[in-house]
This record gives C-alpha cells, sequence and structure tokens, in this order.
C-alpha cells in the first residue's frame, strides 16, 4: 500500500468559498468509510457478519510504516479528531488542540487515525444502520459490544493500512481504556499506550450514575424497546436527561462554581425569582440546553450501548481482580496523565494503573495536572498537559528516528 | 396549657398484639393533625389561605415551657422522627437513633416536635391535598414555598404550644437550613441552633442534579403538568430515577465501594455477564429498587417543591452575598456538625457558616466527623457524632436548668 497522505482541500466544496485554515490545523478533511466482510466474533458470544467503519487520517504514514498513531474516542465522540470538516466548516474535530501539524501529535511526524467505533453513531455500522439479515434498522436487535471487541475491529483497520505495529495508541476516558487493552491484547503491536484521565474499571458510583441514564432512556415511551426508529421518534427527553446527568459528572464542583455560581437567568423586573420550574439559575439553562442539542444528534441505543461497555470494562477480572496480574502481558512503554479534579475518574484510578505497571517493571511516565476542570480537562487546551503529551511524542518520535519537529503549531521551529 | 406527654401505647390497636418496645424507644406514637386557619404570606408573594400541620411529640413539656427542641426535617422524612408508629409497627421515626429517652436528644428531659413540612406529602397540607376553593386536588396550582415560609408555619406552630422560646432547633441537610434560618428570622425564639450536613446554599453542582431530578419527572407524560392526580396515574419513572441520582449524591463513592464494588447480581451459570440492560451489578439493583420503591409513595409534586426550596435557599442573597451580614441578626448558640466524605454539602460548607458566626462572635462549637457514609452519615448512627450531640444537648439541659439524665438508651445512669 502507498503512503497515505493528508487531503489538503482549502476550499468549501459546497459553496466552492475559501476556508481559512488556521495554523496547526490539518485543514479540510472527509471521512473514509471502509467495509470489513470477515465476521467479528464478540465477547458475548454473538457474531457481526460485516460492519463498516468510518475514518479519518491525518499526516503521511511513512514507507516503514512505522510512524502511525490511533486515537480512540470516548462516548460522545468520532472518528473526526483534528480538522474542519469538508462538510460542514464549523465541525472541528474533538481534540484538534491536540492534533494537528506542530502540536502535541504533530501529523507533521506520524500518521493519525481516528476511527468511530462500531456501535457508535456517526458513520460505522451501529444500532441505526441496517440489519443486512431484515432490511431494517437494528435497534434493540445490534449486538453488544466491550472494549475488547473495539479493539479487535481497530487492529484490522490496522491490518487494513498494511501496520503492523502502531507507534502509540492513545485516548482519553473510554479512550485511554481502548489504550489500554490494546496494550494488554495486542502486545505486540502497539509501540507506546497513552492512557489519559482514565480508569482500570469503573466504580459503584460511576456504574450508579450510568444506570440512572440508561432508566431514564428506557423508560421513555418513546424508547419504545430500542426500535423507536420504525415509529418516527426518538426517546428525546430520557437521552436529554441521560446527557445533563453526563455532563455534571464531566465537570468539577469547582468549574461549576466558577462557570455559572448561583447566578441567576432572566430574573423578574424587581431581581426576585420566578417560583416555578422554568429556568431560575444559568446552571439549568445550561444543563437544559446541552441535554435537549445532544438528543437532537446522539442515537440513544448508542448511549446504552456505550455505557454499557464502560460498565464491562475491567481487564482484571479474568485475573482474580489483580490488575498487575492482567497487565503481565503488556509489552508497550506507557504514558498516564490524570486531573486533580477529575471525580469522574481520579488521579486514584490512574496511580493504580501505575502501580499495576511498575510491578510488571513497565517503562511508565505519569503526569497528575493540577487543573480546575474536572474530567473535561483532557479535552481542553492545557499548556502543561499538553507540553507533557508533546515531550512523550517528542520520545517516541526520536526512539523510531522520525523526523525533527519543524514547526510548533504552524510557527516554523 | 397544660403539659403534653409522649403517648405510652404498648400495645397494637388494630390487633391487640402487644409491641415489645425497644429500650431508649419513645414506644407506639401517633401523629396530631393541627389546622391553622390564618392565612400564610409565603415568600412568593401568593398567600395559602388555611393549612394542616401532621406533628408528632415526645417527652414532656415542662411547666417554664423552656425545654422543647423542633427537629426539621430534609427533602425526605416526615413529623415521624421517633419511636414506632402505631398505625404501623414496622415504621420506625427516621431520627430514632438520636431522639428518645436517654438518647442523644433525651426525651426525659426535652419535649420533641417532629413536624411535616407544608408541601411535603406525610399528612401536613400539600399539592396532593383538596384546594378549597376548587374542591380538587392542589396539583399544578399549589403555591411554592420556601425555607423561611416553612419556618413561620413552625413559629406558629411553637405558638399552638404556647412556646414562646425554643430550647434547639435542629436539623440535617435540608433540616438544617430550616434550623439556620430560624436563628436568623426568629433569633429571640430559639437557644441553640443545631445545623448538621448543611451549607449556607447550593452549589450550582447541587442545583445541577436537582433540575436532572426535575428533568426526568416533568418529562415523564404521566406527569400531566403536575395534575396527575386527576388522571389516575404517577409519574412513576420519572420520580424513580430522580430519586436513583439523589440516592448517589447521597452516598460517598468509598461507600458505594465497600457496599457494592462491582459485584455482580445474579451472574450467568457460568459466571459471566448477561450483555444487556437487565441489572448486571448489585449497584444497578440496589438503586432500581430504591427508585421504584419511592415511587409508590412519594409525591412527584412535593419532590419538585422541595428540591426548588434547596435551590432558592440563600440567606446571603439580600446581604450581597455575605453570609457573616446576614447571620447578624442571630442571637443562639450554635452546634454544627459535618461529614468528611459529604460531597453534596462537604465540610467547607459549615466551615463557611462557623466562620460567619465567629465574625458575629456566636458562641459554636464545631465538629467534623471522619465518617465513611457521605451525607447519608447524618441519618447514621456514630458513636462519635452522637456523643458531640449528646454532649451540646447536656450543655443545654444545664444551662435551662433541667434535670439531670437519669438514663443512657434505656440503660439507668
Amino acid at each position: 500500500m502507498a503512503a497515505i497522505s493528508v487531503p489538503e482541500f482549502s476550499t468549501d466544496v459546497s459553496t466552492s468559498t475559501p476556508i481559512p485554515v488556521p495554523p496547526g490545523s490539518v485543514g479540510l478533511v472527509s471521512p473514509q468509510f471502509i467495509t470489513f466482510n470477515e465476521p467479528l466474533r464478540l465477547t458475548s458470544g454473538q457474531v457481526l457478519p460485516s460492519y463498516e467503519l468510518a475514518v479519518e487520517t491525518y499526516g503521511v504514514l511513512n514507507a516503514q510504516r512505522n510512524n502511525a498513531v490511533l486515537i480512540c474516542h470516548a462516548l460522545n465522540a468520532s472518528h473526526h479528531v483534528a480538522g474542519i470538516s469538508a462538510s460542514d466548516p464549523k465541525d472541528i474535530g474533538w481534540w484538534d488542540n491536540m492534533v494537528g501539524p506542530g502540536k502535541a501529535v504533530d501529523t507533521d511526524r506520524f500518521f493519525v487515525i481516528g476511527v468511530n467505533n462500531i456501535g457508535s453513531c456517526f458513520g460505522s455500522t451501529g444500532p441505526a444502520s441496517i440489519n443486512p439479515e431484515t432490511g431494517l434498522p437494528w435497534g434493540a436487535a445490534f449486538p453488544m459490544l466491550t472494549v475488547e471487541d473495539w479493539v479487535q475491529a481497530q487492529a484490522r483497520l490496522a491490518d487494513h493500512f498494511g501496520i503492523s505495529k502502531l507507534a502509540a495508541v492513545m485516548g482519553g476516558s473510554l479512550g485511554g481504556m481502548q489504550a489500554l487493552s490494546w496494550a494488554i491484547t495486542c502486545p505486540d503491536r502497539i509501540g507506546h499506550c497513552i492512557v489519559i484521565a482514565s480508569t482500570p474499571r469503573l466504580s459503584a458510583q460511576n456504574i450508579g450514575f450510568n444506570e440512572v441514564a440508561r432508566r431514564s432512556i428506557i423508560s421513555d415511551p418513546d424508547f419504545h424497546g430500542g426500535n423507536y426508529y420504525a415509529q418516527g421518534c426518538v426517546p428525546k427527553h430520557g437521552l436529554s436527561v441521560a446527557r445533563m446527568v453526563g455532563h455534571i459528572t464531566y465537570l468539577s464542583d469547582d468549574d461549576m462554581a466558577e462557570k455559572f455560581g448561583r447566578t441567576q437567568r432572566a430574573p423578574a423586573d424587581n431581581g426576585e425569582f420566578h417560583y416555578g420550574y422554568d429556568v431560575e439559575f444559568e446552571v439549568e439553562s445550561y444543563l437544559r440546553y446541552q441535554g435537549e442539542k445532544f438528543s437532537t444528534y446522539f442515537d440513544a441505543n448508542t448511549y446504552l450501548l456505550i455505557t454499557r461497555a464502560l460498565d464491562y470494562f475491567d481487564p482484571s477480572r479474568n485475573h482474580g481482580g489483580d490488575l498487575a496480574r492482567a497487565m503481565e502481558s503488556a509489552k508497550a512503554d506507557f504514558l498516564l496523565v490524570s486531573f486533580s479534579t477529575d471525580w469522574r475518574f481520579p488521579p486514584a484510578r490512574s496511580r493504580e494503573i501505575v502501580r499495576s505497571l511498575l510491578k510488571n517493571k513497565r517503562a511508565v511516565t505519569y503526569a497528575e495536572i493540577d487543573a480546575p476542570h474536572g474530567h473535561d480537562a483532557f479535552l481542553l487546551d492545557d499548556a502543561r498537559y499538553h507540553a507533557v503529551v508533546q515531550g512523550y511524542y517528542d520520545r517516541i518520535a526520536a526512539k523510531l528516528g522520525l523526523p525533527e519537529r519543524t514547526q510548533t503549531k504552524g510557527v516554523l521551529a
């Protein structure tokens, strides 16, 4: 297979309007859709006969094919990791601050792959796709997936690109679980494992919040047992509440205090409350807006499926709960990053992974970033955090003999 | 008015079966219902023309009428503070471990009043009561209430008993807010203010969780805009989800890990998961059960109303956000207690109250209990916590010249 290059559009094809590409951006990007016809045997015992993956790539795969980085997404993200969507110039990749020419994950040197996981709702085969056996949307019949199933599908994607060993697999939150699972299940195919704001397993509290979200969706009469596509409706109220509760867990208490505090939204003329259940506080307005927006574009079955995959993930489970034993197979070097105010997956969970790796004498870099933004911090632009990741990638590049960094976010080095 | 004595039934009147009364219990108790025909002008500007309060009392009001203690309840509680309900021997008061002969709040010496607040659903006038103007349940037309409104109604209840000054007002969580409000708004009528696991105001995160609960209820089609009584249904799914999310916030992460961890509930024969959305983990089973049980007895309009009263409470609001200025009117002595793992109303919130009182040179006792049980700790039997409260009540008794303690939980001193 020939080297694959980054698309270099600079024109919105729908309107022929030139799109300004900011320095450090990979520019306009479009997904590719790759069909896999070999059946995928899943953890649950079910078999997915065939599937399609939506993928974006940035940078150039070198001749040795040793500069590939796979980016794994969390609940509400996709293959669109970086750059400007050619079909919607307002749609910037979810980790655009991390991935691009001269950025921490430098696309001048690395070939970066973004993939939408099976079961998601952004282009890859999922519950809203047509089940070839029935000609109808899968709906409730779509098989349950696990982190290990996603990794298996991602490994086939690496095969597709002719990549036998990835320079790195990287992800935040649920994406970090996929990176961890790569290190355990495909130890010879991953050089570096980068796990950010993640956990080796959900706590009872984490599962509890997921279950609240699922009950909210499943008990919405518009859910129709998961087969709402045929009914021409979506369980938007349930999905909206699910998103609201999720959103609270992504932010820190301090961050919410800073952003919203007790600020009133449109108080009465005398500054008083309205004494009712319409919005009184900014935080209500924000959460309602986030919930309602989410319910217009995210698939409810996907929400159920991904939260369940989160619940199930626990590589220590088949090793008597001993994470160090689960990590015995790993051969990669590791970077772990956690954030001080992340109460969803707090630093202690990352430290547990670090300890399990040190017991196995793995090379581990660990950074605990003192940041106020809770779990969401892994998506935000924080100079210290990005410096840690950039330094780590510079070491990967040096070890692999990749070219020197030539620019920093669009500025020549 | 004559001294009021504790009921001393020891027989279940419905079956004539003797009920064993454990040592330290106030025994079998029945509520009294007291009607107030003087209209209550509310913070919202609305007027409640008349109302009834459900009340229980324990112990004897002395001749000086200076030994009365008012106990204020939180979201999901009532006037049934202590003892065994005469109508249901399984129904033990919600703070029975705290209140009784020889207990921390010693009913041998104090006359204890438990009152169900207006708007609640356990016997006092609330949204499910009949609106005298229409002859139909109030439903959505029931006026919004605030902590200050409840205190006003409680002050009239003290008048009813001929009590000009309460020895103490005490409450946990929302109950603590009522105690605090008593100290501010009725400074001459309260000797001691006991505020446990509370806060001077909700944070944005607290309001966010309340809003999730309200959205869940209001978007349930069985809510019918609050007028579900006439439809013969209740928004049980919405109320159940609301309770689930509330419940998670009452427990600590560690406590949930200890109680449930990742323990599977009824795994498949091979120990595996079922790979579906039925219960897989104990924590799911527990939360679903709690949610469903709650939805069978709690009124959805009451849930909305009480969470909104929580949101509104902020005595500093009319003082430019300065809590110390809000506390200037207070004359009581104070006991504050917080719990280390309470992430709903963490110790920092209690410390904020303590600081505001010290600025006003009030006498303050503050205990921060290192307990693993999160916000719920205020309801649990913890020897250190109860010793603090008991010691404080012994000092109140000594100051008032009340008789010496004669027993400790049913054992003669």
